[in-house]
């Protein structure tokens, strides 16, 4: 399974990549491709795990976690990674936001403060 | 509507709260907490939005946007929210995981890189 849900990051420091996005009404070629790209997101070193969650409203939010900078960027400099964003961009997306973010803590249902 | 789609968050620098979770099987009392919640984050200095989504397996992604860390720390002591925290944890959420993370770019779909 692509996204087996909730991800078992290392401890802080490490990055976040949010994306945000709605779903186009056409979404031919899109799980082969979405199932693909987390195929070889995992290849990359310095991928630490994803998240993605979609409502049927079309909205969709995907959290991939990365050890630092240069591995996003290893990541998305990927040829068929590249492809995959312009055919997103173009078909699949009516809209999304791209947030690049450094996690700062983190902590668990096991180790919440009260 | 609680979470209209994509926040219009300002330009980076900001603060992202990402809470993946994962429902418990019993939500009395969920929906209309939820709702409450996003209601009462957004009275507090330094909120700037906030976007969710949950899929049919009971996964969510819930992303709150905010100005800095007083804001959070601000949000995290409402007591209100401090309460629905403690419920959340003892019925709503089989498990969950929150992580801190400081927003340091951001691109949406008329201003990607090619």
């Amino acid at each position: 399974m692509a996204y087996p849900g909730i991800a078992h990051t290392p401890d802080p420091p490490y990055y976040a990549v949010i994306f945000t996005n709605q779903h186009a009404e056409h979404l031919e070629g899109y799980a082969e491709t979405a199932e693909r790209m987390v195929e070889l997101a995992r290849t990359i070193d310095g991928f630490l795990g994803v998240e993605s969650v979609r409502a049927a409203n079309g909205l969709g939010i995907t959290v991939s976690y990365w050890r630092d900078e240069a591995s996003i960027a290893q990541w998305k400099s990927q040829a068929e990674h590249t492809l995959a964003r312009a055919q997103g961009r173009e078909q699949w997306y009516a809209d999304f936001f791209v947030r690049v973010a450094r996690v700062e803590r983190a902590y668990d249902r096991a180790n919440t403060q009260p």
